[in-house]
């Protein structure tokens, strides 16, 4: 039987895993941590269609038991590389060294930073509003961004904390629906301008917001960074693989411009970084990887 | 607010609903018949990721129940044609006319016809086993094709009828765990060839098939033809508009190389016809559609 490694456990690399198990190939799904990626970490998802709304956690463990139910094994190793092989692509983790006839590449995205928040992060920086705001319970805070994610963040803050403050370096972009319900809370307050200082003894007290020649100080207890995120490839040592800024560049069969070799999900230049295009991917790049593996020799 | 029509009420275009929805658009769902399309229609499903294993109603029902949740309204008219006129594209159904800035077509494909069971079309032929099934309880039936829908197809029926062919005039493709199972099955004969004939007083007794020069008479009930689908695009009347073989061809933003045109789920030139991918596409349609509404005048 052939041999296919998927390099990440969230949603892409789980509908990749289970439209392969389903075509019977053998699959290696490489993942240190718990299954379901970014997606388990998500509060409320009202977008995943046919679930009028579910918590992240539950759809990500929907799908990691189907994907179990199929037979796939959690292989819970560090990926260091991957390359080029001759007899198809080696992957060196932790623990080893593997060699498969197809890979796909599914490891989604980390968060961009800004910069000046290291000595605050887990002491009133984050990066995850659905995680951390809990602890910022009647408490003042910021977003800072002006994307999709910013906007959800600080609405989601906004039901929880006392005052957030929506930093915001542009216009807002991201979902209208969103920016609507967001302006018409009552504790939320948009700041256009750019944090240029984290403070505050030992944990955040405040942050600068500059903007038109001049700096304004605003208390806050907690800083939510959603500034983008970029692409976890690091690992990618295939010589002249085709990448797009970071993001690794897939046609509409989930394939790259080296044959066989696929990726799914944020990872990719996708326009749309969504849970259903990141499964739709997932699955074409599943069924086409196995597909392809049982054609080489 | 700006104005989209959804031309289809399949999966694709239940989940561009939902997309367009959430982005604040008004929204206008054509379907004559029922939502949920071609799914509605299908038994279990078990490759939509997040459900092992769920009835194709339900999955339909629950798209549907998320899309009025949001807002949708179903225009139950039959769509005659779809031009485009000075501001926007003009939709003319069975009622009246009416003009959007934006449209989705989502209307999917119906199926083909070996164009010798005209006669027998209700009368021991059918398109569906899931629909038709029951009705050849431990009967022999045959299933034309030789694609994922007739092994499909094949090895559901070999749960209920007697006896069931696999007539096929070339090798089975379709995903090989299908393939697998139903050829371990007692009561599934794999016969080569092409239906030449199908015959029966009143109702289908037999049926021709032909192959290496000579002719095999199979006692059947009932014949299941799966030999494809055709897109269902005879209403589109948008001069310019890039078509391959009759479905509509998209780029990786669900958009037409018409402005404002957009396409998602079967109808299109997608390389994969799964629900998953239908439901990927259909997002990208609704929110992609959504933002070029919000543009023009």
């Amino acid at each position: 039987m052939k041999n296919i490694a998927i390099i990440g456990g969230g949603v892409a690399g789980l509908s990749a895993a289970i439209y392969a198990l389903r075509a019977n190939v053998n699959v290696t799904l490489f993942e240190q941590f718990g299954l379901g990626g970014l997606v388990a970490t998500l509060d409320k998802i009202e977008n995943y269609p046919s679930y009028p709304s579910i918590e992240g956690w539950e759809l990500a463990q929907n799908m990691a038991t189907q994907a179990k139910q199929l037979g796939l094994k959690q292989t819970r190793q560090k990926v260091l590389s991957l390359t080029k092989c001759d007899n198809g692509f080696c992957i060196t983790t932790d623990k080893g060294q593997h060699t498969f006839d197809a890979v796909i590449v599914a490891t989604g995205t980390t968060h961009n930073k800004l910069g000046i928040e290291n000595d605050y992060i887990g002491k009133g920086v984050s990066y995850c509003a659905t995680c951390d705001g809990n602890f910022y319970r009647n408490l003042d805070v910021a977003v800072v961004g002006s994307g999709n994610s910013a906007t959800k963040e600080a609405l989601y803050l906004a039901d929880i904390c006392k005052t957030v403050y929506l930093v915001a370096n542009s216009e807002l972009t991201g979902e209208q629906k969103v920016i609507d319900a967001l302006l018409a809370k009552d504790n939320v307050q948009l700041v256009y301008g750019t944090v240029s200082a984290i403070g505050g003894e030992s944990e955040v007290q405040y942050i600068d917001v500059f903007a038109d020649g001049a700096t304004t100080c605003l208390s806050v207890s907690g800083v939510f960074v959603a500034v983008g995120s970029t692409p976890a490839t690091d690992f990618v040592k295939v010589e002249g693989l085709n990448m797009q800024r970071g993001y690794i560049v897939v046609d509409d069969r989930a394939q790259t411009n080296i044959k066989g070799l696929y990726a799914a999900g944020d990872v990719t230049n996708g326009p749309l970084k969504q849970i259903v295009t990141a499964c739709g991917d997932g699955a074409k790049a599943g069924l086409f990887a196995a597909s392809y593996s049982k054609t080489v020799k």
